[in-house]
């Protein structure tokens, strides 16, 4: 049976109908009514209803950024769409026949890695959504980890540098601010300030008023010298993070997503070589790979619907400590 | 069904017939024949033979200290007794008509407070075991976390000062060189050489030849500023690293055990204050509660029964990717 | 003879006529008219001539904040008052018949506390200025260190944590993030978060909304435990970089003034016993004294009069190849 | 007139005699009779006398490694020949009849290159010699800065990571753990476990048992990936280094000195791009130049023979307060 998956960002709403092989049967875009959450409800409502038709759908799966509680129920807080302590379940379920989960987005994307994608191969899988921010999802033993409260995966928020740089999250010195698309573009801003290997950044900012982060792209794309040191030293914190993930999670494999992963083995390449710089324990058990991910535009609206049929399917023989808590 | 489990430590090794209920009916210990992997290949038989003595046993758990195989037969590394490549579970195996598992020493301790210790309420736990070094569990909805290779949870290991101290494990600025007893000794004899609150200690060390940790716990324990001062560095470190860990793992627990972890409050207060002065996105999740271990001294034996009492008894419907891999 | 000594800051402007001894014989005050610099030279060259009535004057000195180049004939930068390149010692001299020098202020305050103050039993001192920012001043037998091109001493931009907080100064990580006025209150508004010890401070900033330096200051003074823990903090980082500045600059004495040094020993303290546990090669050299400065107010016009004093005096008798290059 | 100059290393001794041009005229070298400190006053009485031999001699200097008091007397502490508060100015002078100085042999060499060498056309200079470790040498219009014990210019131990790796000098994080070459020979074994960049320098190791600081040398000469990835990590460093020295010590010039050295803009430009990313105001002041030293082996000799004419010729109208002290 078919699963729908809704995939709510910050401009627009992405919706598809999804099979059990991961395939998009159909699928449909819409602006987002950004700031009101009833028009959101109203919009994934008809999204839903118009991907059903004429179909057997066991379940629908909505995927946002943001914290949701531990019951896959409540929306605590989404910055993207300025929702607090939204009830976003309980909303849809009211108007639709039909089971409806929801999801971090991370967590959404890095599940569809999983099952259908970069990380299909393996049991235990790491993936680091590298775009604007740093999101996270965690696989184990087949299992989406997402933590007692919920809240975990939360891989942008680990601490590499002590007392470093503030982050929007109000801590200081998260990997966030050190490998995301934002700080690729603060580097890149840094090399622009350096004579000789930042002279084409720097002339490019010189005419169009300030780099952005499609400008550096293409500069690395272009093989200018300074965008690639950029993201070299981008990469390098990257793969110093993995070092102490991997103590930690101990994935098969890194997945990274996101749009600074369309640089593939040239990002790729300075993570592996700071993560084995860096390495607890060298050598003493077998390492991880390091990938980009497969299904990039998609992964959200197919790990959504895919979340939502294992809900559906999953026999409940008893509750966990987590529900009954 | 009763089971048995086994510890396997530096110089001892303790082994005892556990109820499934967590209760020790019986136990025995051993001096370890260090570096001699067929001598405690032989220790071990004798104990369980012993234990098993008129008794229904459904499995033997043994924990040692090190790297085991994600089968849980074979321990890759165990720097306290010397072994390389061990196939320590088929060597039992062949000796004992019992079903055998082996797992790391910090998983069986975790796995114990779970069950029926400090984190016996929750679904999510992870477990920080202070003592020469800084060891760590993970408990994820109710399953212990093991990772992809079997070498998860090695919380020791994530970096928290890029560039830092040098590691036992080859890299450099893990937690362990922050948070460990052997940290707490170094950062007391730091405060033993600053003139005023460090006195008392740099006298007990002139006085001795040099500090021990047991001194430093002592002075602690009397109250002494200087190694007090040291413990609210220590705690401050372990605190931070927790708010990483919270963000990635979110547990509704953190436990501490190990030695040091007998100073209770005296730990638990600094380690509270420096999480909550570093929680990422702090107020948008519910907060963890920071405890001590309750076991102590038994739980390596209670847990490695237990994980070989579930590990006979789960049905095997299938197998995990990881299994097949 | 007299010199007279002025002190343009962002609010006021202060001149005084000091005697050689450093005391101060009659004295001006006026605002700044900020923006303005013909306005400023007005201001100043009136009150030169008001404090000059009937005195035999040698000379006259003008200490602001900024980078002033190494002839000390022009203010490179000053942020207070917004000049750029500005040819202020020419301004003055063409409608003064007196010497004139200028001099960054933090320069002027410490010549201020070595001739006549906190540094006056020693020839190698450095100052270091809490105030909102983090200003230095460095005397090396006897002559007061302005650096190549005239902007050394620039203490508060040493770094102490790489990738750390921005600076104003457009770098990261300097000292002035760590441990100026500025970085009191941020501590302050940290520990304000932590329940428990920042509960008085977390009332306070309710009931006013927000916290201030002067609120600070005086929960500091009533012994409030949080306000304490963030000078201690601070007085940390200060003690901290102090070792690194010893192993450079090895003065006899650190003088701290600023406002956050009316703190006295509750700011010494802490910076006295960081500075003891980070020394490089303690104990194979006399340690430095740590001591508040004495002069405080009067500190800018007292060292600006006494600069331009010896200035005037000095026989010309060839010129340094900073002069002539 | 001519002066003498000795400096004693911890393998040999070399003398020269020097012109007033900084020209050596004749020169002696001789082991180094290490442990003896006896020995080595009759080795150095007896090389001056060699080299006075029918000149007009107006002093001599000696240069060595280590602490030297502020009265350039007695050697506090040298870690090569093992002295402690040695009284080395008394014991030479008593079988010489010429005025004797002696000085720290970094100062020494960073004299002779501010007076013959690569700081000639600037008052203020400051060298890093970059050897084993890391040396300091700060000029400041036109006179070498000794600091109030005599103990100052110790650059190497300016701390760059704080909980940095631990330094022989008793303190962590100093940047001779990070610049010198021996850190060099650190990130070059670190390279070579980085499979692809680290191979060649992997087989070399293997080949060899061991990598030495010479070998890196060579490998950097030959183009070698992996050791200028390790060299121009270093430069990052010592640039970085230099963005805090420079706020302090503001000089015209940077020169670097010592065996690392040798590699010349294959450092500096890694050295200059990281001053400038990491320089606080940057803009507001002319920028210093970064060269490396030109004397190389003779420094020592040349500059201590010049500093003892400059004391010997040096009018003593009054004392300074660091000498009545």
């Amino acid at each position: 049976m078919h699963a729908i998956g809704i995939d709510i960002g910050g401009t627009k709403i992405a919706g598809a109908l999804v099979s059990d092989q991961g395939e998009i049967l159909r699928e449909h875009r819409s602006p987002t009514p950004a700031g009101d959450p009833g028009a959101i409800v109203d919009v994934v409502v008809e999204m839903i209803e118009k991907l059903s038709v004429g179909e057997q759908v066991v379940a629908a799966g909505v995927a946002a950024a943001g914290f949701i509680d531990a019951a896959q129920s409540t929306v605590y807080y989404a910055p993207n769409i300025n929702w607090r302590n939204e009830p976003f379940q309980e909303r849809l379920s009211n108007r639709l026949n039909l089971e409806i989960t929801i999801d971090n987005d991370a967590n959404a994307a890095g599940w569809a890695e999983f099952r259908f994608g970069a990380g299909r191969l393996v049991s235990d899988m790491t993936m680091l959504t590298v775009g604007t921010g740093v999101g996270g999802a965690i696989v184990s033993r087949d299992h989406l980890f997402r933590g007692g409260f919920g809240a975990g995966a939360e891989i942008g928020h680990m601490r590499v540098v002590p007392n470093g740089l503030p982050c929007g999250c109000g801590a200081r010195g998260c990997i966030e601010q050190y490998g995301s698309g934002r700080a690729l573009l603060r580097m890149a801003n840094e090399i622009a300030d350096v004579r000789g290997i930042g002279n084409a950044l720097a002339d490019l900012r010189a005419e169009k008023g300030a780099l952005t982060g499609e400008m550096v792209g293409q500069m690395i794309v272009a093989g200018d010298a300074g965008a690639l040191h950029a993201l070299r030293e981008l990469g390098g914190w990257l793969g110093q993070a993995c070092a102490s993930l991997g103590a930690i999670l101990d994935p098969q494999v890194f997945v990274f997503g996101g749009g600074v992963a369309a640089a593939g083995d040239l990002l790729l390449d300075p993570i592996r070589e700071a993560y084995l710089a860096h390495l607890p324990a060298r050598g003493y058990h077998p390492e991880p790979e390091f990938v980009t991910a497969e299904l990039v535009n998609d992964a959200g609206v197919v790990g959504a619907a895919d979340l939502a049929r294992l809900h559906a399917e999953t026999p409940r023989l008893g509750a966990s400590r987590s529900e009954v808590r």
